[in-house]
């Protein structure tokens, strides 16, 4: 099968070795996959992985569980082991043996096919799209905020990084009605965040007063980092939502001294991101800049790392 | 009247000149104080304080609001404007205007006579001692761990360090009944733990699993840090407790990956101090390991940097 394929460097491979699928494991046709900044990190060295890059799609199960076989379906990334002491305590998302869809001991999803547990799997309901179903990975990390800090509508909240991940983010703290601000450099998706009712500030006209309740940093930068703090009142919450691969280190007497809370946070619920585009509350299309070929993904990727783009996909299979 | 000053070293001063006394303010004559790890950095030049040294203190109110007059007494150490959007928010320890006693912008306890606030004043129970209360401002910082974040009997909690903030912390969670470990690598203090039935873990012996609930921080190096982190589950709470005045940084790869909630912990709560003391919840006074004259205090800032010693006292004047 075709793959884009990552060992020393990332490279297209028409011929692919067959995936082998495992014990209550589905093999899945790849329609369409979504290029995140994860894949871009990895694509440089970060966790060591080598394979089949990519852990964002939607596709038709081929084979597996017969309930499975032939539906549209998103997946989700962590394959536990359900045996460790974490998986049992209810953090299967963080089981010490899991692998990890296209970055920790598993092929990914930039090829024809890939294997996920048929627990993984969510089916995609008709009225989404599949140009909307592959967002649903990263929009279901971006609920992965909201779900682990209590945010009110009286509470004021900034997202620093206006990239395809903070504006989902942003979108998602929108719903709740607080009171949001997008921090970012691009003229472009801070345009996108104003047609969205979301207040945007240019990071060359911020005047950051320690004065927000919580603020979700989606840079994953030294200078994103700092900004955030900047905007975060004593106490206050900061949540980082990034692929922090570079030794991006945060500076621990600001944290003491304010008695800041610093959220790690990372994959989230599925049911939730496929609601909200169900219902309409969540607009991906927009975010969409460039769909390549599989065969042209070393330059999509290189289109990924260009701050003119927001999400790059890669249109693998016709459905 | 005799100080121990920090101007570009720090120096013992004979004659240093009269404590202004400001409206609503205490003249408190100092009987003992305590020297912690903040008073060493800030004698390094953190914070860029320049005055007498010192926050933890116990005296007698010499002057001031009448109810007050003749007390002994210990006190908070922030000094809120009362005014400022935090203040209003019922964040006065955070308060942006803010003076700090002996740390920022208000002259310390290191010396005969210091002023404070009465509204920062707690009176001192007869049932405890001069070497007891002197202990209250640590202590309660101690108290704002299990403040901040809930700890269960069934929770598995470690304190990494085992100096004079580390076993403070260490007999406060001890009181909880969770099930506690305490890493050291002075073989002196963690007999001290030992004989409080906390369990000791040498650093030399210690196997990190990563199965930790919670683990409080109270080193302030980046060794500790390390350890901190080898010992914290996954979305498990990791309190910072030390002052890291240093650019002691925290790799965010893996805070991230495992969605590790950071607390900063400063300042906590007097009266649950008090009232450990006045229960003989907690053993403070076989943590001294030397009382100084005010006179040697150059001697012993020196000493309490040496990991020979827990607690370093300074005697000022008699009750």
């Amino acid at each position: 099968m075709r793959a884009l394929v990552f060992g020393q460097r990332v490279s297209f491979v028409e011929a692919y070795p067959d995936i082998e699928v495992g014990d209550g494991e589905c093999l899945v046709r790849v329609h369409l996959a979504g290029i995140c900044a994860t894949d871009l990190e990895i694509a440089k060295g970060y966790m060591g992985f080598a394979g089949v890059l990519g852990h964002e799609f939607v596709g038709t199960v081929e084979s597996g569980p017969r309930d499975w076989r032939g539906r549209r379906v998103v997946s989700e990334i962590n394959c536990p082991c359900r045996k460790c002491d974490l998986c049992q305590a209810g953090l299967a998302n963080h089981c010490r043996e899991r692998t990890v869809v296209g970055i920790s001991g598993r092929d990914g999803c930039f090829a024809d096919q890939v294997a996920v547990p048929a627990e993984n799997l969510h089916a995609v309901p008709e009225g989404i799209s599949d140009e909307e179903a592959v967002f649903v990975e990263p929009l279901a990390a971006a609920y992965q905020v909201v779900r682990q800090c209590s945010i009110e509508a009286r509470s004021r909240v900034a997202v620093v990084g206006t990239g395809r991940l903070g504006l989902l983010v942003a979108q998602v703290l929108a719903a709740t009605g607080c009171r949001l601000v997008a921090v970012g450099r691009n003229p472009a998706t801070l345009l996108f965040c104003e047609k969205k009712q979301i207040q945007p500030v240019s990071t060359r006209e911020l005047v950051a007063r320690q004065d927000h309740d919580v603020v979700v940093e989606c840079t994953g930068s030294p200078e994103g980092l700092k900004i955030a703090l900047a905007m975060l009142r004593p106490r206050g919450t900061l949540v980082l939502k990034s692929t922090y691969a570079a030794a991006a280190a945060l500076d621990l007497a600001p944290v003491v001294v304010n008695e800041i809370n610093v959220l790690g946070s990372r994959c989230g619920p599925f049911p939730d991101a496929l609601d909200a585009l169900a219902r309409r509350q969540i607009d991906v299309s927009a975010m969409v800049s460039r769909t390549f070929r599989l065969e042209r993904g070393v330059e999509a990727l290189e289109a990924a790392r260009s701050p003119d783009h927001i999400k790059i996909l890669l249109r693998i299979n016709s459905p």
